[in-house]
């Protein structure tokens, strides 16, 4: 049913061109397709692109976009090839950009667009459809807001209700009023939340004083929720989304050292521990052969448990106040599973070694290591979450490592007290 | 500014009262709030609070809800209920969400809604808006759809467009033939990404013969994109959303148990592997400080390859043709951090042990366990991916517990050939 390839797909093709081919068949398309199929392509691409247009060709493409993109693609490049693209813009273009770029890009201000219909609230409906053909933008029409005199943001219509309502009847009174707006400096993933919460096509930004300033569309909503999932199972990984747009394998492991220093120091941790009990290692040297087991159990559980709290505390299932409900369930939850393990795991090594007692050890550890770590895995990123700080980039390293130490140190002072018990 | 209560804050308030309280409430709200804020709720509670409401009160709420949640309402219900609930309904809402009812919850036949503007091409532009004037369903309008006598989808209109157009002209004139549909079988994933993708508001469902029989609207592929992001970021702890409904600790137990007992075989593979060493480390007692170290950092490294991939694939970022060039990035970072971190634990097991030798075997085992976890880390998700497997299945669990092995086994061996070298 096709008759044109729409840009999201011509944006497939040069994606899949080697990277020298990319040039001349951009080159080839007009610049509002150019505009089109650049606001498609994944960052690193894009930049890498325009690295090679020319400033002026970058300008015409920018007249075609909207402003919000218009302001990201300035943002990503150079600060001398920025200026001469923003003198090649129309006066006005140029102004609005300039001013676009001053939000931080996580924020309202820094996805939203100033392309969006305002009408007086004193004008009535055939006024209001007068004006909107007019409107030469292309794009669809969100929601038209109603505004005073002094562009003070007063309400909402849907283009329907306009349609569906009598000529003469003013914008005011038929507009509604119950509108959620955000100001600009509010944190992109709160927006995103209001979107969703309220299901709106579009959410109205305004300054402290009411003024509507800009409009962030459904669309850049989507982007930014694939863009915060991809953030936070990057965070579970100890790792970084900027390090796919990072080409130096330098840089690259520049972000991920810094968790792996913090897992090589507990490890190093786990090595004194180990060494403390040096003696009861010589004794019983089979004790080693269960360092694994009892490590790998502690990790996964406290990884699963902390899952289930991180996740369930982004999406709001889980609250603060469900502190102690949420722990106890994790608790009761690990000791079925510390019983279920530990007795497997004891009947192993007691199969394996032939002695009861480092059975009883590896088993009853592994117990105890298991409800810990689940304790651990709810509670930390509670912890982290009353803090103020994120509790997703709690739950990945920081808490293997602690419950690594834990578990070694659980294994080896039992093992310990169970052999002297012994003799 | 709001004159009244959205519903979403209502649901917010219901949320935080404590299980007794919520019906009292919820009966003292009428059944068009009802239904808006019960679409609000998260399912665990929606499900609750819909056990303890009668079938009449449930079959009002009904009534005022999209047809597509209202299905998503029937189809939580017990048989009994639902067939009581059916039965009170108006005999046209009735059947239409039995029809719903085939669909697979998870495709586009299972979020789509029936509720959608479909008008003839052969009707002009002032007939139409006399049709949508007749149109009293609440709700935004996101497209017009331009369909022939048999229903059969032609086009799309942005409601924009009707309202700029000449009166006489007629809506196949108009309309817009590049219409992106999606049949009702589609996983709802993929339909994500086609609005996505194109930037749309809504997406019509066709059926084989390209009748229009739904639209799934943006604010459910929202729905799905945080659903999809929470069952990603589960699948790599080794467990799954479905706990979070899950009541009875023994249920969670069970979702999680299977993974923990892969975990467990894999720490028992390791004891073997190191029990198969016992002798080398008799004689070398030290070597067991340093196997959680070993653990710990393939382990690491596996996950930050793993997640750079699994995601990469997952945004698109990453295609199978890339996979040689992924690959040899991760081997190179793998290549910077196994000297960096090799060298670290290096120095430390010799100023801990004062051997050379044993700094020596920790030091460049550790190096070869991080370009092994490295390239298995990035390998792996690849091959799940081109066999067809999720490979956000593969990531957590799977490669934790071969690089785990792999690295004790690195480490013995190695500790053996120079120990047996240095005689």
């Amino acid at each position: 049913m096709k008759k044109r390839i729409h840009p999201a797909d011509i944006a497939d093709i040069l994606r899949n061109l080697p990277s020298d081919k990319r040039k001349p068949f951009f080159d080839s398309l007009d610049s509002e397709v150019g505009a089109k199929v650049l606001r498609q392509l994944d960052p690193v691409l894009e930049f890498d692109l325009l690295k090679k247009l020319d400033s002026s060709v970058i300008s015409e493409i920018l007249d075609e976009m909207p402003s919000d993109d218009a302001t990201d693609v300035v943002a990503g490049l150079s600060k001398e090839k920025a200026g001469q693209v923003l003198k090649l813009m129309a006066k006005e273009d140029s102004a609005r950009i300039q001013n676009l770029l001053k939000y931080d890009s996580k924020t309202a201000g820094g996805i939203m667009t100033t392309d969006f219909v305002a009408l007086n609230a004193e004008i009535n409906a055939e006024q209001a459809i007068h004006l909107l053909r007019q409107r030469v933008k292309p794009g669809p029409i969100h929601y038209v807001y109603v505004v005073d005199n002094e562009q003070r943001l007063l309400g909402v219509l849907m283009l329907k209700k306009l349609l569906v309502s009598e000529p003469d009847i003013r914008l005011k009174d038929i507009m509604n009023e119950d509108i959620v707006s955000v100001k600009t400096s509010l944190d992109q993933e709160e927006v995103a939340r209001l979107v969703s919460k309220y299901d709106l096509l579009a959410i109205p930004v305004v300054d402290e004083q009411n003024y509507l300033i800009g409009v962030v569309t459904v669309d850049d909503i989507i982007d930014v929720l694939k863009e915060e999932a991809t953030e936070d199972i990057f965070k579970l990984g100890g790792t970084d989304d900027e390090e796919l747009s990072k080409k130096s394998i330098f840089n690259v492991s520049r972000i991920r050292l810094p968790w792996l220093i913090v897992t090589l120091f507990e490890g190093v941790i786990c090595a004194t521990v180990i060494r403390f009990f040096q003696f009861t290692l010589e004794r019983t040297i089979a004790l080693a052969f269960f360092i694994p087991v009892i490590m790998g159990m502690g990790g996964n559980i406290g990884i699963q448990s902390s899952t289930i709290v991180v996740r369930g505390l982004a999406t709001g299932r889980i609250s603060l106040s469900q502190i102690g409900k949420v722990l106890f369930k994790e608790i009761r939850v690990g000791l079925i599973m510390g019983l279920v393990c530990g007795s497997v795991v004891a009947l192993i090594a007691y199969l394996l070694e032939k002695t009861l007692l480092l059975g009883a050890v590896v088993g009853i550890s592994m117990f105890i290591a298991i409800i810990v770590a689940a304790t651990m895995g709810s509670l930390i990123p509670l912890i982290f979450k009353r803090l103020k700080i994120d509790p997703a980039v709690a739950s990945g390293p920081f808490i293997t490592s602690s419950n690594d130490i834990v578990g070694i140190l659980i294994y080896f002072s039992l093992a310990n007290l169970l052999f002297r018990i012994a003799g």
